[in-house]
């Protein structure tokens, strides 16, 4: 189906305008990525917590790309169709002490591995009990890129750590294979990278990491400018509505959840026909606030999702 | 079902450790609620845009009760199992300029009022058509308390409005018959009350508002410490999982958000054998942080929903 492939090898580990694209498409066209899991390979099925000590935090959270396509320019949408997407027989889950949203209160613990086995043909996730031989744990397998974004248009080189409003690590758990990202375009032919394989992750932000296989359409879109942030629309939720999301992103918590809300109202006054007073409204008594991601400082991104049932006839 | 039934007069402003018991009942009895909306009967489905500006903001967010549980004691846990609910038939949605997420924004709108149809056959909220007779809008019902709480530990009265370790205000969309709710209890014999029926709404806080009539079953429980904050067993999404849920209940976004987190692991720890490291883990990979409630100022709710499909062996 896809003419064009992104090898394990093309990747980068900053956002930068000025990096070569490493491959030159046009609006409509599809591009497989092959992209090794956010630890760019350091990790493997028989590491050990030990592993974990003398990781290089340098390489982490590479992203493949850039890619160019034509005709995208600043204020533009880039529209990016997930057809599909597959990950490995494995997966892992690290914890990093000084790393995510309690890292004071496990400041103390040494770095924790848990390697999972992913059984594609049930669907699972599964760890063959915690420490000491307690609990099994199964989790449903719902695979997505962490790293989905363009080149932003300030100059310098940006950590692909945290998001932005490009996208980039929005660690998003509904961008699996059905949905459609929309991002703002920031530079001439966009210079889309993806990456950052997750096999599961709640709302929230860590999870299974995985190597994954990707496959990704593009479209430049000329009439969504209040695209200001990562739009989604999210499909193939087991049996949960269709919804449209708007989000924000921001170092302040707050701000970012005040982002998402006002970039909803925008888009449905832009696309529904309701009014300002209307649409916030109906943000209240209809959309979800979920906090997307928590951990990828400084910047949180805050999901507002619309279940399109609202407007079904 | 129920023997025991509180009337819509009987209800208060503040949560009060003082105030006499409305009612005394046994621990694993039924309370039916017979529940005015939040405006306290001010608000009807005759009521023009106009009728805001002339509310009376002191009776708003009403609770009824209180009902004291026998045997409930300070560090006990209520449990509250949410046994049917029923709304009237119609809602509705307020937009008050000094209110809200993004009050500054709205500061220069008129209040705005939205009387919505309920028709409780198809399970619907039908609002005819916006501003200009735009977009209908459909919504599905699930109806639920905003309001569910026990009397503080410390003296004084305390507003209704905002949310507390001890519940109240927590406006959390998945509290729906079948859910169950778990509340700290902090004074003898509990004091819980109820109120502020919602027929749908989103995670984030504001709603339809309605009459309701709740029917709810008390348990005390003895053997549950790391009930710090509402906790709930959310059943009958439709087609979800069930979720168990711990909650943060924060004036800061950030400190809330770590609350929830903080409260799963010493509950998946206490109850699922796990160890504090893998719980940590696990609320990555699976669980679920939502924003239940960010307009009741001035504390945030936000909920950690785990899937019990996790454990399922």
């Amino acid at each position: 189906m896809s003419i064009h492939t992104v090898h394990r090898s093309q990747n980068h580990l900053a956002w930068d305008k000025t990096l070569a694209p490493i491959l030159n498409i046009q609006s409509g066209e599809t591009v497989t990525f092959d992209c090794l899991d956010a630890s760019n390979g350091q990790i493997t099925p028989t590491s050990l917590p030990a592993s974990l000590a003398t990781l290089d935090f340098t390489t982490l959270d590479q992203v493949s790309g850039p890619v160019h396509i034509a005709s995208a320019l600043p204020g533009d949408t880039l529209q990016v169709d997930v057809l599909s997407i597959e990950t490995a027989e494995w997966g892992w889950t690290g914890l990093f002490p000084g790393f995510g949203l309690l890292q004071d209160e496990f400041a103390g613990d040494t770095p924790a591995l848990r390697i999972w086995k992913i059984d594609r043909e049930s669907g699972l996730a599964v760890w063959e009990g915690g420490e000491g031989g307690g609990t099994a744990l199964k989790v449903t397998v719902r695979p997505f890129c962490g790293e989905m974004g363009v080149a932003r248009g300030l100059e310098g080189k940006w950590s692909t750590i945290p998001p932005y409003n490009t996208g980039g690590n929005v660690d998003t758990r509904y961008l699996t294979a059905g949905s459609t990202l929309y991002l703002p375009v920031e530079v001439e032919g966009a210079l889309f990278s993806c990456g950052d394989g997750h096999a599961a992750q709640g709302d929230g932000g860590t999870a299974i990491e995985t190597p994954v296989k990707v496959s990704l359409r593009f479209t430049v879109l000329k009439n969504k400018p209040y695209t200001k942030t990562p739009h989604f629309h999210a499909r193939n939720l087991p049996a949960e509505n269709e919804y449209y999301t708007t989000t924000g992103v921001d170092p302040d918590l707050k701000e970012a959840t005040r982002a998402a809300v006002r970039h909803m109202i925008e888009f449905l006054v832009a696309e529904k026909g309701l009014s300002r007073v209307d649409a916030y409204m109906l943000c209240s008594v209809a959309g979800d606030l979920r906090l997307h991601e928590v951990v990828d400082m400084p910047n949180y991104v805050v999901g507002m999702m619309m279940p399109l049932s609202v407007f079904a006839s």
